[in-house]
């Protein structure tokens, strides 16, 4: 008997639903790098109001099909991925998002000595009846903050500390593209797509710079002698309060016309505190 | 020098700033009960474009004065407090958030033997200059479900798990109250608030029941024997899919006029799985 | 049927079962104070070898009688309490872990200005066959820590960051205390108790001051401007490596007698990497 | 100035100093597959009491060097490893710790179907002067376990849940295996190694299977309708309380004699309760 295709009377619409929590490997790719990782899945279908319930289990079919693949996942494919799934699932609207985390190769800045930085990582795709497919990238950056008024007060020292830039961005669809067939349900976007300046599609490279280069300094996993005498004299020399850094990083993401709505959150884990300090800008 | 009282020139308003993950006692009140326990506040203003930024120090000394006044916190407190915050801050718009375990005695179905069940509560409080003061009451609540699939489909047995539920209510403002002072920056609500149908407020215990009443079983922290036994059996009487659970709620939900938008979600912590099912009805 | 005290056929004895995460308010004494709060407890017995099972409830309702009854815990308390707690569940050996969150009032260094802190505390007792019962007293410190190296490469500033001095002190049981009944089971001690010092019991406000005098600076929720420009130059005045602070809270640890074997670990969330640095004395 | 190098004069050695925290990839042996994951590493050495600190930059340089080498990380590469780690040091004592999920392809056990099941896994090697190196591997497995108690006493159904099998066994060196150098500091292993009745070195994969056939019933990512019905039938003839899954692991570690010191600990995630019950073995 297949309970879940019985018509259910309550009359109500449920917006999400799926599963939550799945661990399944994912190949990214960072800037021209395919890189391994692991995610945690999220992935969801809207469900009408006369039917009882969804196939869960045609999610992770879904998903082990894709892991089986290979096929890393960017933008591109990941709308592609999307229809996929809506069809599989016989759906009309529907989310998938993938959190993880990420490698970039960074070179410390006197001695050239190179390691690996972690990052967290996320890609979203959600498709609903009135706007059409969006897609959105996330990243978590790890940076080092140095307070104005700390500096400005003492005779010596200024208090620093790690802080965390958080972006989610929008990615706009590049013009002309065409390949791609047209979403289940036929939804077609009403939002006006910008013209895109670049060929080169939005990445997590370029978020993580948009991040790094607005913070008192940018940290690296292995550092000499000389690397931390020039992070610790670059902190001082560019203070940054919560809201300079939010605003700063808000500043290169309204100067990029790849990016459609986003959120910039900070948040510094305080060093004479034992709570952070954060600040929000987003654009809608 | 105040720094943070400069102008800034990068035009761009920042939506939300000032500390957060700040842990403090608080008291709460729960039914008639007042309750001691430990709240994770965050708390912000909106800053205008021309502002440098705020000031940090004022949110905590905010804080500070209402853990020391003992003052329970419910929804009137909160509005209240919330005023009393952005004109501490010089803000026109802000956002209050207090994250705390509680504790609701419960008696066991049959021996009624009595212990504590602990459930998240947060209050959230936010004065936004077009839609007013908006107060919102969440809750995570603990359940028990039973898979009707697996009940139809075995011989015997059926398997089932914990599951949380957790609503998050807007609290609509009783009509006729008047006794409090229009908000700072005099922003007038746009949004039609129902007539009340109860003059008693809503308040924990009653999203807590909402959500016991839609499960295949409530639980408790402590049960003997017979007690067992009926949980047993009423789960295997009573199977819903996260699908009914949801909707379940939402009926509860919508049935009750102090309420305005919602968002209900319930995550079951699949026990034939390693990760969760879960679905989400939002009201807005 | 009582399944769970049929014999059992597999000759293992198990060391510890019982309940664990499980939430329930707690008053501690601070200093001179008593103070509400939320525990997650761990409670276990050893289980000999030819039993099959434990009485899980019987752990949640002597929390419950505990709880109830409103008494503080501290050493002596935890002492009695372990030994009902044996006696209700008809165990030998036995274990009592809760972990809460506490605060402390403190003032700002210039200002005055007065906030509480919070820190994370731990109070276990165990009795064992061998060694009779054992209390341990347990806190997670938060302070600043400035880098020493940084510094004196460094033409101005110094990174420093937020630490956690992690510090689990054995308490040694006052000399001439025969008020308390022998435990069950009848172990007696083996260990030596060394002479104690002191009439006044070691807490939790002497362990945080070990901790807060060793670092670079201690750190407070609420500062007002000249308290920030104190704590920043206090810092840079006194830099102190992880090898420095974990070595000079063990001194002061050695030089109370009332503490018997201890572990102190401290993590620096460094502000130039995203991982930490640690370090661990211990003394068995 | 090499600060780091100087005489301390506490006269206090350091048992454990180093990073934590370090997230780098890794590469892992599951069965016959290398699998690329990301592991979270724990690094540390002993800081004799005449030393002032460690070089904490070295144990970032020896990770990317293994993680460049795309050596995967076995018990053999790890003794061999750790031996480089304390090379580069100077070090004569000290610690690895790299924790990771990891995937095992299962079959459905009635339709076939595969999908991947996610664990967490983790290596631990050590290098004390009077024991020599010693190599743990450790898992975590979600399971089903279903109460015995409840089947036996309800008319119908009995409650069950997800639970955790956390296993860390002491791998026991192959005999004759005398290929690796002897460790730095030259320190001769004093404890007896018992003969290894198997060529095959014990790894994730046994482990796994251990906890997984010993529960009530192993659980899967991806399960058709008559999965799910052999799966709910399954756990209901095979009902297990924690002390009885507990002591199932226990038995299959004591018949290996690959396996030295080990720890079992399962976590039921109880459906009734919003608690855990658990049971622990250690042998030693």
């Amino acid at each position: 008997p297949d309970t879940q295709s019985e018509r259910d009377e309550r009359h109500l619409a449920i917006q999400r639903v799926g599963v939550k929590e799945v661990r399944y490997p994912l190949t990214v790719r960072i800037g021209e790098q395919l890189s391994p990782t692991v995610a945690s899945w999220s992935l969801d279908v809207a469900l009408p109001a006369e039917q009882k319930g969804t196939h869960m289990s045609r999610f992770v079919a879904w998903l082990d099909a894709l892991s089986a693949s290979g096929k890393p996942l960017d933008a591109t494919a990941l709308r592609d991925e999307l229809a996929v799934m809506l069809d599989k699932l016989h759906a009309v609207e529907g989310r998938i998002e993938a959190r993880f985390p990420f490698f970039i190769r960074k070179h410390a800045p006197v001695s050239g000595v190179s390691s690996l930085l972690d990052y967290q990582g996320a890609w979203i795709a959600e498709h609903r009846a009135g706007s059409g497919t969006t897609v959105w990238c996330e990243v978590v950056v790890p940076v080092k903050s140095l307070c104005p008024c700390s500096k400005e007060i003492s005779d010596y020292g200024a208090h620093n500390q790690r802080s965390h830039v958080t972006i989610r961005a929008e990615l706009m669809e590049p013009p002309g593209d065409r390949r791609r067939p047209p979403p289940p349900g036929g939804g077609e976007s009403t939002r006006e797509r910008p013209v895109v300046d670049s060929a080169v599609e939005l990445g997590f490279e370029a978020l993580v710079r948009f991040a790094e280069a607005s913070a008192s300094s940018e940290i690296w996993g292995l550092l000499k002698r000389p690397d931390e005498k020039w992070i610790t004299e670059r902190a001082y020399e560019n203070p940054k309060f919560v809201e300079d850094l939010v605003r700063d990083v808000a500043l290169r993401l309204n100067a990029d016309a790849r990016i459609g709505r986003y959120r910039v959150e900070v948040e510094n884990f305080e060093s004479i505190h034992n709570h952070s300090a954060f600040a929000v800008i987003e654009r809608e």
